[in-house]
């Protein structure tokens, strides 16, 4: 049945489709996505299994005035952020991204827009190399986009494995989200950066994946800002961690604790081998053109933590002086408004 | 890694999370879940491919003040309603029902209720026999429930297999969510018995697996109503599909057209040889209780409709004399607000 043998979708065909109105919608998606789309409008979506590596999966809503107002970004920039930050789920896992289901619920006002969410939701798809295996279309009184990755790694990195020792690594530059909901909510106009960041995420697929191959020991994205994701990598890993939050690379006019509470970022943390941390920055800055950081590293939890079942405490370093009242374990676990389950 | 290999899921330890409200309500859906939820806390859910089955997924959203009002069911319901909705996209391929993954939408108002809803939910995964492996919650203005299923057949069943001279059979008795719809519409209470055909259904997933097992050519749930859904078999498997009316079952007070124009039935539709129908219906019936009916048969489609692209015509025949000035092609097919990509 498969005509894509590399592909985890088999049935690229598309099942003709009844009359109505809403098959019409779902006619001018697939037309949009082409070839993107494969196997569209059976009940369920064909998956093939792929030999020899783990399936994984989630989900991910993006909501709007819960996560974002349609004033701040584009039709095709809610279909860019809500792709991206789902396919950021699957590179925490070290996992390749390759079939996506997409569930629209979508208002009158929103009908005529959707086209340009197509286009977004597409050019991730594509970057991404994976496909459109479903979804749904429902009406609605807020315009949501809950999409859900299936994926697959040759090697899955939990966010539970980090050792005593380990060096921590982080993805990218912090604070460019956080900015511009702070712009946002101010009534101001957010800077360019710090608008892109938060409206044109990339999900670092390719970095996760070398990460995974090259033995990281523990991975997640920081979709809840750095201080709350690494509390629950060492909590997961029953470990402390330690970041020098002055190591942390800050975008234009970012403050450290800004950089450390910045949410809705879709970096890596990852927890790997000290002895293999040069070698893993080096080729995946050359081979992806992404940048890596040390910002820490992972210590023993104090045993009376554990007993307590207190462990998963993250220490940061570099807060007094130039940020001084920033209490590390209280104040710098705030402002998420969404999770996962 | 797999604890529990006869199922879908490895990863059956949740992670550690950190604190916090959100965290603390998915402890709370966990505590309430049990060992139905497996390997929860990660970035994505560890599925495990399973040996020569093939994988499907699907996803499904219930959108209250468009699927439903909170004055017309309780939360349980919700959760149950849901679920259930979602599973019967696997029933229709053929497929048993491995992993959910569970998204919410939550308001404020909804969120003490969240806790009968997860029950609801519960009820309808043990009885499918899978797990919970992960989710996402959100805050929003709508309460929301958009549920992944991911299962897997031995053999799957497409909706575009329908061949000349097949039987059509139909699982169960129509009309039950129509009527009460309208009730509600009407400002009325519904019957008892259209009252649980809304809000607490069934999907057919031992029938659907027996029917795939069986060797049926096509097969999918009229979740849009018989007659829509019957035309997107058609459509499919470029077909005429010839259904009498008055062979259709109806629940108490349903006239022949509210059997055939009622949504939200997640009934399988099945187009199976003549020769083995009869033994497929005694044996669904006597092993899952799942009372089937012979409703119709499939027909070769004119050719001036082949080359105009007017296959997937659906002919109902029994229509005049009690119920007059029904048009089977424009009047039958109407009254469903949701649809699947």
């Amino acid at each position: 049945m498969a005509v894509c043998d590399d592909l985890f979708m088999s049935v690229p065909r598309h099942q003709a489709m009844g009359p109505g109105r809403e098959f019409d919608t779902i006619r001018t998606l697939l037309d949009r996505w082409g070839e993107l789309a494969v196997g569209i409008g059976d009940d369920a979506a064909l998956l093939h299994a792929p030999q020899g590596r783990s399936v994984v999966a989630s989900t991910d809503a993006f909501v709007e005035d819960t996560h974002f107002r349609q004033e701040w970004i584009t039709p095709f920039e809610t279909g860019v952020r809500a792709t991206a930050a789902a396919l950021s789920d699957l590179a925490a896992m070290g996992a390749r991204a390759d079939a996506l289901l997409i569930a629209f619920v979508v208002p009158e006002r929103w009908r005529s827009k959707l086209v340009d969410v197509a286009d977004g939701i597409a050019s991730v798809v594509t970057d991404a190399g994976a496909r459109i295996a479903g979804g749904n279309i429902s009406s609605g009184g807020a315009f949501s986009i809950t999409t859900t990755v299936i994926g697959s790694a040759s090697r899955v990195v939990p966010r539970s494995g980090a050792c005593v020792g380990d060096t921590l690594l982080l993805t990218g530059t912090l604070g460019g989200p956080g900015k511009a909901l702070h712009s946002w909510d101010d009534g101001r106009e957010p800077s360019e950066w710090a608008r892109e960041r938060f409206a044109r995420p990339v999900a670092r697929l390719a970095a996760g994946e070398a990460f995974a191959e090259g033995g990281a020991h523990a991975m997640l994205d920081i979709s809840d800002g750095l201080a709350a994701d690494a509390r629950h990598m060492a909590a997961a890993s029953r470990v402390r961690l330690q970041i020098v939050a002055s190591a942390v690379p800050r975008g234009p006019g970012v403050t450290i604790p800004e950089a450390l509470t910045s949410g809705e970022e879709y970096e890596l943390l990852v927890a790997v081998a000290p002895e293999s941390a040069g070698k893993l920055m080096a080729d995946i800055a050359a081979k992806y053109g992404v940048r890596c950081t040390r910002i820490g590293e992972v210590v023993a939890t104090d045993e009376n933590d554990m007993l307590a079942g207190r462990s998963g405490d993250v220490d940061v370093f570099g807060l007094t002086g130039a940020h001084p009242g920033v209490h590390p374990a209280v104040e710098l676990v705030k402002g998420h408004d969404h999770f996962s389950l």
